[in-house]
């Protein structure tokens, strides 16, 4: 079975053996693997050794970008979020509840960020802080070119934080070259292809000593994750963490290693143009022109007829592949992910069973 | 290699294989694996269908407190905490940081709570709507008789936050006749021999339904995580899960359920008498008297001589059992673990293990 979703991703058999073993955390040998990760994380960020640390933290994405957004903004603190789709919602929830101040700039949907509107809306008021910026919208499939709008960001003295959860490991990013980010967050299950259960947030050191004390909550404090790993060692967790998961991405780096970031994307660009061209043959519209089209999930419009969302992911899940059973786009239809241990043969046999999946349920599709 | 610390625990090999897969969270067939999950988690903690549930965190045990104190005391809101070792100093620092108001009651260490201390204090400060209750002190070894301390607590009107991270699946717990228990929290790989990365708090549904709105964290927000599992099933999670960490502890409740929890705690019980009695033996003295040492873990003090809890580790681990590297107590000593997939055998051999290690030293021990 293959899954064809933005996340949890298929794995490497590798990956999912270094789960099935027994491991104590606090073990030497332990913190000398979880020390490794931590640097390894840092350098695939481009983060500079004593200057930015990579902050494991138990959970999901949206903990660590709830623990960025109370690390770095105060109480009451003013943060722009670009609207860019459900993650962008999300993220502005994640800011309100924690009692910072969002502020929405509003994005047509299925469109990049306007940088200027963006530099607009911050010139025309200096008390916000921080923009929040979605790297890859996995409701839409749209990509911004974050590192451009960071640096713009930073040009007016404003800082960034970043949600690269679905984007981190295959799409550009060099955090030393863009210091206006205060934090980088991410998961191990997308494209580094481990397995969720921890997250990851870069961020600088000074930064994280300037930022002590605003977080109201110990367990999603960064600051204090990174001073107990400064007083404990790099291979030290202030709590019990999802060892297994950890030990998984630790082989999941290796072979992130060994194909290079830069060919992962091209393979997940090349998964994508598969698919992308694919539904397209088959007679269906995808919902983005290839020029906005992200490399980590297709978002496809239902076919004309009796679309069952449910029935279709059925029919394709009889042959071998999974997709989402649901969308956070507001028109009917499906999306299909294209990162993961898989290859544009894996997607040009699933562009096959899409195929025989609409005719089996009697839908139109081109001949 | 045995693990013989108090969590997380050496696990059965079914339940480790079950990490090795795949898995889309949001499948349907997941689905009714997850809802399954949580029903029989509320089952195992007495809980009656309607009116309690099972709430599912991402995580750990110390995430699944702090949402506690925040899901059901407002900012400010006071809360006792009887000093009984380092996971009470813990409780008090979620709560502190998370704007709640603790206040702590001394415990002299190595004792259990006096009932008519903790009571005396409630009705000298009506302030205090809450106790917070460690079950099991993994720093210490001691457990509390907690159903019975959170009935006294009731009786006053005051309700209870029950930290029985290392306790649930083992100790006796029935929370259809402790409704004062505001929430229970523990996690997956303590004595319900699953590994780390999820927790859980067990709640009333009345309870979570009046404190919506009061947490300042979503992340952190049970009564939100029982709200969209209403809405979107009880399979569904509101963030990325730990997918595998889950399907392992499916597994683990079947080998629960198979034991059954009192014969669990006997196992624990004659781990933790082997040991007791093993170290002793061996010329060492355990921290704790029997009549208040619980079944999970064992205190030792350090021998006679040149002590080293690193190299005492190395020796055993060089024997096949991994213990504590650090110890929550304030003297020196090692601690080792009583729970998990071990048996009395095992145990044995650990303090066989433990004897070699003390003469290969060169430290005393009984002829």
């Amino acid at each position: 079975m293959k899954l064809l979703i933005p996340g949890p991703v298929s794995t490497d058999p590798a990956v999912r053996a270094a789960l099935a073993q027994d491991i104590a955390p606090w073990d030497d040998d332990t913190r000398v693997m979880l020390a490794r990760l931590r640097e390894r994380v840092r350098a695939l960020a481009g983060g500079v050794a004593g200057e930015h640390v990579a902050l494991p933290l138990q959970g999901c994405g949206h903990f660590a970008v709830e623990a960025a957004l109370r690390t770095f903004l105060p109480p009451g603190g003013r943060i722009l979020v670009p609207m860019t789709g459900a993650y962008a919602q999300r993220l502005e929830r994640l800011a309100r509840e924690s009692g910072r101040h969002p502020v929405l700039l509003p994005v047509p949907d299925g469109e990049r960020v306007d940088e200027a509107a963006l530099l607009a809306a911050l010139e025309a008021d200096p008390t916000l802080s921080h923009v929040a910026l979605v790297y890859s919208e996995t409701g839409t499939g749209v990509c911004q070119d974050a590192p451009r709008l960071a640096a713009a960001v930073g040009r007016l003295g404003r800082r960034v934080i970043l949600d690269a959860v679905s984007a981190f490991g295959a799409l550009p990013l060099d955090v030393s070259a863009l210091p206006m980010l205060d934090a980088v967050c991410f998961t191990a299950n997308k494209c580094l292809e481990g397995v969720a259960g921890v997250s990851f947030s870069v961020c600088q050191t000074e930064r994280l000593r300037a930022c002590v004390g605003q977080a109201g909550s110990w367990s999603l404090d960064l600051s204090d994750v990174h001073a107990t790993a400064e007083r404990n060692g790099a291979g030290s967790f202030r709590f019990t963490p999802p060892i297994q998961v950890l030990a998984a991405l630790d082989v999941a780096l290796d072979l992130h290693a060994a194909e290079g970031r830069e060919q992962r994307l091209a393979r997940y660009t090349a998964n994508m143009r598969v698919v992308h061209e694919g539904v397209r043959a088959l007679g269906l519209r995808p919902f983005l022109p290839e020029a906005v089209q992200g490399p980590v999930v297709v978002n496809v419009h239902a076919p004309e007829g009796a679309w069952s969302l449910n029935g279709f992911v059925a029919a394709l899940k009889r042959r071998g592949f999974v997709i989402s059973n649901f969308v956070n786009t507001t028109e009917p239809g499906f999306r299909v992910g294209c990162i993961g241990a898989i290859t544009p043969e894996d997607m040009r046999q699933a562009v096959d069973a899409m195929g025989e999946a609409l005719s089996e349920l009697g839908l139109a599709r081109a001949a």
